[in-house]
């Protein structure tokens, strides 16, 4: 301690910080001055940071740089450590909404968020058709029902459509397995069903991929990793999953995602990376990358990802999908590697988001659970309508963060959110939202904690089988003290409380999900991943207060960079107030949809020979 | 990392585990091997472990011998962290009580408290006599009503006596600071109301005595030490003392305490040692040492401590009188100094069950906290009585943890137990409580941890104004990684799921409360305090589960050694179910009081002249 001695900051007290728009706080950007590093360079960065003496100087170096200790570490604080964001269940008096009781079966919620879908008399308000649009679940059972297309030959076709996108010249890296027996069988087990008159849910015989961090039998859970799922062997289905399979879903496999959740490229070393069917030369976005492109390719509607740092939003915001992610131990993190207990949420990623209504109502339920908490017995679901929706929604907005983001982004959000506005009259609150980027911090340093500690009796035996990239990651994760942990949980304590106040004054608060679009995956990052601080700190620079306060979010595509790049919109909401969320996304979705653009690597699931 | 790498130890699955009495599992002695360490010793260990590089190796060293790489660092845990042991409410359907609302006033639920005690008119089982009884709060109550002796009376006796017992011969060390003109205020007012007939209730004008560690006006709020409270001005009372106030308690001053509670013997360098009433050349046992001391020596009926590991209870033991330890977060910690997050709880220490039942009473209510729990809004008190007691009462009892004490007090609690069994015929369950020495070693680092983070900002300024055993203390406090931190938090969780268990099977868990009694204060130690942590463990030994696990405890006097020092014996309770613990404190306390001996320090307060 006190190499460098420096003065401490002291943070003041919450109720004197000004969290109106007239606020003196500062905005800090994100001061992120690590060298972007692929190839050999990863390599050399890693050998030193394992060697004792230069490893040990250049962890502090890097805390320092990149603001820990001046931020965290040498604070004062006055706030009790907040360490698990679990929300006493508030009544939130969401409107429009249809009370779901956990009792249900996972089919009997489907059916309740049917019918909380529009119907399809309605006309969207604009009229206008649109150019594009993924085939949805509801268009799946529909086929399905009607005998033009069966569950098998979507199977066969997916089959076909996977086997053609792994190999050369498209080597998406979609999936890290996929049985074709299993679904096959699956499928025709569906087939069946729907042969007799009686699918069990609208969700039969759909295909849904499964983030290759969540336990799904047949297959082994890698976590994208070439070791974990030897030592923690996969056994049954996660809860979320035997919900699914409870619907008659047919789980397609096991998606692609960053090692060990420990990055946001998506680009694994093992497995390839995940690509974006927006651009093949262009990352997916991690860690859920796999689960986002299969949905932007077509391959199916709907799949599941974990997001304990915008790993749901990220992928979806910059692959042109839908991106839920509920709020903390909303859905149970049964069968899910447990990477961390503090941050994570299994999350849906969807091509509409009438789709992850319907999945967020099939995956929800009772969470068998250790620690005390309050969850509500009871989920509320939007009333989906094209043409009359919730009145007086406030939306929260910070400028200085909503802006700090590329030019494209921010032009299109902008856009985005006056158009809705102007369709439903909602209004804008300008808010300051402060120490951003020390929540930021904050949280790395959080999620790395725990990450570490999930990992270490794995470290010293598997460590070579690593990654380069998550090497660097997990030796990083592993240099913090019991009291920067605590620290961290102090600021965690304080968002808290600064949120709740904007809470009391909005409805949700909204930003961009990405600062950035899909960037190129440079050649020599494949099999080394890279260190990209500064890209990676812009991709999650929205996603933390969902993460670290354990508030739910959505993400919903908005529009296109110059390059054709999707760019998302994030709402983020109370805890508990989904319904809220789903009901703003949806609106979102009914103007954006006319502009909605096809991706180059398309899939055509539904198609009629 | 990897100096002496070892083989990981891997904790077997909790379901796998066998609590019962045939159960194979090791009980692991406490393993400390630093040496007891007074005077020079104390500073030349100070330095070294001050010094860089020294300390570090020092700090690596002490960690591997005390068995916290072994049992904690290099492990494999399987269960999630518990960072805050939060209970849910269960209803324990206790027997025999009358249910407090929270919404009551402090003076009604005093009332309430004062229905639930023993009538006058029942006489104890067998019928002997006390030899010794301290006044309690209705001996006092009744003296002012019959006007014999006035609050005023008592607060001079109080001043002379405290004024003696600081003084040589005796420098007893109870208290860090007292009023005289403010205890005279105080005394002359409740004087007044019962003049009028108007007490406020039955704690109006008795003495009550407040850890220097909690505020109370018009004191500073030390903490023990000589420069807290500049950093940390004291401005209001803290919940639990207005709450006392309320019902015209007169406070009668701030007891001294060891060192920021980071010490179990109550030797503190800066106000002397806060001795023990039965014999002054031993100590109290700390933190909570001149609270437990002014109980013991009749100078009050009832004082406030704090108990974040045994704190209340062992001083309480050491000293012959009761302690109480509620439920993690049943009484409010707002004004508390905030030296762990975690693990710490105002506790009561009394010199008698029925006063600390009063107080229990008092003190209790709603608790204002950013933390969501679910405390229930309630509280249960025991109908206490001599005559009828609750039926079919199972203590379970660990006999390798029970025996792991001095001879004196294995025999004095064995023997009190088997007369509690004898009299209520209630039932003891042989079981086996697992790693209870892991369980000390995780509680450590935990409360370390916390404790360093919180006083953080002030170590760099206030350093060399620390004692130098508070200095090692925190200087191995601060030692810690944020890996261990999370896994002690594991420790905690599989801990919690064995005392589950074991509360399935039985009411409480019965042990002695302290491994032995009062043991001397060497002279060297009074400035520089002393390293024992051989004396530590022995006295922490069965404290750790009510701090670490957030369960309700109670110490009561049971019987004496050859010395004639005070030996406690403690029942530990489910959460939330502190009227069974009050209720077994009072069946134990009435089969002990025929053999209470006196203290040779001793001040009749309520004698008349």
């Amino acid at each position: 301690m006190g190499l460098f001695k420096s003065k401490r900051l002291v943070y003041k007290p919450v109720k004197d910080v000004n969290l109106a728009s007239d606020s003196t706080e500062f905005y800090l950007q994100a001061n992120v001055k690590a060298p972007r590093m692929t190839g050999i360079l990863v390599k050399i960065f890693t050998w030193f940071l394992e060697s004792r003496i230069f490893g040990a100087l250049l962890l502090y170096i890097l805390k320092g740089d990149n603001l820990i200790h001046k931020l965290i570490t040498n604070t004062d604080l006055e706030e009790p450590p907040l360490y698990v964001p679990l929300h006493n269940f508030e009544d939130n008096k969401e409107q429009e909404v249809k009370c779901l009781d956990f009792g249900l079966s996972p089919p009997e919620k489907v059916q309740l968020a049917i019918d909380c879908l529009p119907t399809t008399l309605e006309k969207p308000i604009n009229g206008t058709k649109p150019s594009f649009i993924r085939w949805s679940i509801m268009d799946y059972f529909r086929a399905y029902n009607s005998g033009d297309i069966t569950p098998h030959m979507v199977a066969e076709r997916f089959i076909a459509a996977v086997d053609e996108s792994s190999k050369s010249p498209l080597q998406m890296g979609f999936f890290i397995n996929y049985n074709v027996e299993d679904i096959l069988r699956q499928a025709n087990e569906s087939t069946l069903r729907y042969k007799k008159g009686e699918p069990i849910s609208v969700l039969d015989g759909v295909p849904v991929a499964i983030k290759d961090e969540i336990d799904c039998l047949p297959y082994p859970t890698t976590g994208g990793t070439k070791w974990l799922h030897k030592q923690r062997p996969c056994t049954d289905d996660a809860c979320c999953v035997k919900r699914l399979r409870l619907c008659g879903a047919i789980l397609v496999g096991k998606t692609n995602m960053h090692e060990l959740g420990a990055g946001t490229s998506g680009i694994n070393p093992h497995y390839g990376a995940a690509r974006n069917p927006y651009d093949a030369n262009r990352i997916a976005g991690g860690s859920s990358s796999g689960s986002a492109a299969v949905v932007s390719a077509g391959l199916c509607p709907v799949a599941l990802g974990v997001d304990g740092g915008g790993s749901v939003r990220m992928p979806a915001a910059l692959c042109g999908v839908v991106g839920l992610k509920p709020t903390f131990d909303r859905i149970s993190h049964e069968g899910v590697i447990p990477l961390n207990w503090t941050v994570g949420m299994v999350g849906i990623l969807a091509g509409t988001v009438e789709d992850s209504l319907i999945t967020y109502a099939a995956i929800s339920g009772e969470i068998p659970s250790h620690q005390p908490s309050s969850i509500p017995a009871k989920i509320n679901l939007p009333l989906l309508s094209l043409t009359k929706s919730i009145s007086n929604i406030k939306l929260a907005k910070y400028d200085k963060w909503f802006d700090d983001c590329s030019d494209d982004v921010r032009i299109c959000c902008s856009h985005a959110l006056s158009k809705l506005q102007g369709c439903y009259g909602w209004k804008i609150v300008d808010v300051t939202i402060p120490e951003i980027e020390v929540m930021r911090l904050a949280h790395y340093l959080t999620i790395g904690s725990e990450c570490s500690t999930s990992l270490d009796s794995f470290l010293d035996k598997n460590l070579t089988e690593f990654g380069w990239d998550a090497r660097v990651a997990l030796n990083i994760y592993g240099a913090f003290s019991s009291m920067e942990y605590i620290k961290a949980q102090k600021i965690r304590n304080r968002q808290l409380q600064f949120h709740k106040k904007i809470f009391s004054e909005a409805d949700v608060i909204v930003s961009p999900t990405t600062g950035v679009t899909a960037y190129p995956i440079q050649d020599d990052a494949l099999k080394t991943g890279e260190l990209d601080y500064v890209n990676g700190a812009a991709l999650i620079r929205y996603s933390i207060s969902g993460n670290f306060l354990g508030l739910p979010a959505v993400t919903v595509p908005v529009g296109y960079d110059k390059l054709g790049l999707p760019i998302g919109l994030q709402f983020i909401g109370r805890p508990w107030a989904e319904a809220t969320l789903i009901h703003l996304a949806f609106a979102m979705q009914a103007i954006c949809l006319p502009e909605h653009k096809k991706p180059s690597i398309f899939f055509d699931q539904l198609r009629k020979n």
